[in-house]
């Protein structure tokens, strides 16, 4: 094996520090520095012994960074990060914003280009894994439909918005799919399902002494978008058995494709996830798409890709030949 | 939408009349020519009225066709006219001897390259869609383990060894995954599976009057390779009873990646595929990589490729940006 991919990190919150903990796995690559906005820099403490340096320096390991992993937030750090970074670096992020995702696209592109990189952004399993998965449905059986349906898994999201009632002092939302429903895709029926009828919320909450728990309860069950178009189940519990039994940042899913060819014949394809953790699943992908990076860059090519523009033997460490050998 | 990629078949099996089938419902694609080794080709009855065209005739349709699929079998066709179309035209096929998949692609790689075409091979599930996931699971979750069951499906091979037998009028030997063995796989367990505890055989077989069951029974049983093996379950049913129960070319089957992240943490990726008509769905999926063959070379590329090198939104119909939107 020649020289080592050089990984950078930039964010250490829980996709930075899943890089780190899953880079180890893959012996054709390094974790070389971890970029952050902590000022002063060094006053976090990693895990790993790699090198933590203050993002305004970042430009000054240009040579010293094959790929840059951006592990911020969609809303607020990768819009900005995003362009700025991939002026410099080859790039890959996990950018989710689904309805942002042809501006960002347009941001990168041409950022990347300008300073003759390779990003490829939006990677990890929704959008990511389930966005490929969609597109083989759709080419392999266009006379059909695909289906999402996650969990069951924690919302993040939808934990914290429990958490924003006054009494409450912990919460884990856990979003669950409807059996039943994804009985009804598979068996071919085509259903038009509404946001009730795919999913179901139950939540585990902790409330401060005193607390009214059925006003707590209303509150939740009635909150709009997060959980007043779902049937919601609340169950009380204590603090200690929220922090022994829901602390698992675990999620999942499947997409399932239907459709028919000839006179009448169906088929189904579906792909589930189950992950015991999320955000480790996640990175472990956003390290696989680094290598692509690397290997895209390498060969001369720079702009912006998603994972659907990705060769998948990209992504592995074997080289062609010997994965052919092996996989086919 | 401009001009339409014009496809051709070689080999009016299965999966050449899956091809003349599906392609319909691609827009973007036409069938132009059945190529058949029949003499004379016009005696060969097609469902379209494409022109039917003896294969010796071949290289006069090259300015008229974009894409040949190939859709002779493995062990005899292919490997001459592989390498053989290669030369002149842009190729897709099934070659499915996965010993000889390294080969092969040699030969084809050199033929595809001296004609400037690109030839895609070893399309459609196993090998096919399954390698893909093989390779996902293995660079997404290095440190795992990739199972694959088959069926519940239709063994053409299985049944044909069952007709050699003299007596019988008739079998279709379905190949069915062992859901207990699945099931530890899922559940993290990485069990070593004999051949024996992934899949059983179940035989509906037909006999001539007077004939002695238990004899034939027996000689199923104890077939090596094909069944001796395996736990064969045997029915004797009427040649009117296999042709109206047993008559879909029924295949599928699960693909499943369990490993492990930091600490412990277990995830399962798990595709899996149910399939009403075995030829159709790789037909359909032969149609797809016929695309992404147009694509790669009108831009340029030639040589052999697999699956494996194949960018997923070369498949689709929709354009890059088109693809983004909808399902990113």
């Amino acid at each position: 094996m020649g020289k080592k991919i050089r990984v950078a990190v930039c964010g250490y919150g829980n996709l930075g520090r899943g890089v780190e903990s899953e880079i180890a796995k893959n012996p054709d690559m390094e974790l070389v520095a971890v970029f952050t906005r902590r000022k002063p820099a060094e006053s976090l403490q990693t895990r790993s012994s790699v090198p933590v340096i203050h993002v305004d320096e970042a430009l000054g390991w240009k040579d010293k960074v094959d790929v840059m992993i951006l592990c911020g937030g969609s809303k607020d750090d990768l819009p900005e990060q995003g362009p700025l970074f991939a002026k410099s670096f080859n790039t890959v992020d996990s950018f989710d914003t689904h309805a942002k995702i042809p501006e960002y696209y347009a941001a990168i592109d041409e950022a990347a280009k300008s300073g003759n990189n390779i990003s490829i952004i939006s990677i990890g399993w929704d959008p990511g894994l389930f966005t490929l998965i969609k597109l083989y449905g759709g080419a392999f059986v266009p006379e059909g439909k695909t289906y999402a349906f996650w969990g069951k898994g924690v919302s993040l999201g939808h934990s914290e918005a429990i958490r924003t009632i006054e009494g409450v002092e912990g919460a884990v939302q856990y979003t669950i799919p409807v059996d039943s429903a994804m009985e009804r895709v598979r068996n071919g029926e085509n259903p038009e399902l509404s946001t009730r009828e795919k999913h179901k919320r139950i939540c585990y909450v902790a409330v401060s002494p005193g607390v009214d728990k059925a006003v707590i309860e209303e509150k939740i069950k009635t909150m709009p978008y997060y959980f007043a178009e779902y049937d919601t189940t609340v169950y009380f519990v204590s603090q200690e058995e929220l922090k022994a039994d829901h602390a698992k940042a675990m999620h999942g899913g499947n997409v399932i494709h239907t459709g028919e060819t000839g006179e009448g014949n169906k088929h189904v394809m579906e792909f589930s996830l189950k992950l015991d953790s999320n955000p480790e699943f996640t990175s472990s992908v956003l390290i696989a798409y680094a290598r692509a990076a690397y290997r895209l860059s390498t060969g001369g090519e720079s702009g912006a890709r998603t994972i659907l523009d990705i060769p998948p033997s990209l992504l592995a460490a074997d080289d062609p030949e010997e994965l052919r050998r092996k996989l086919l």
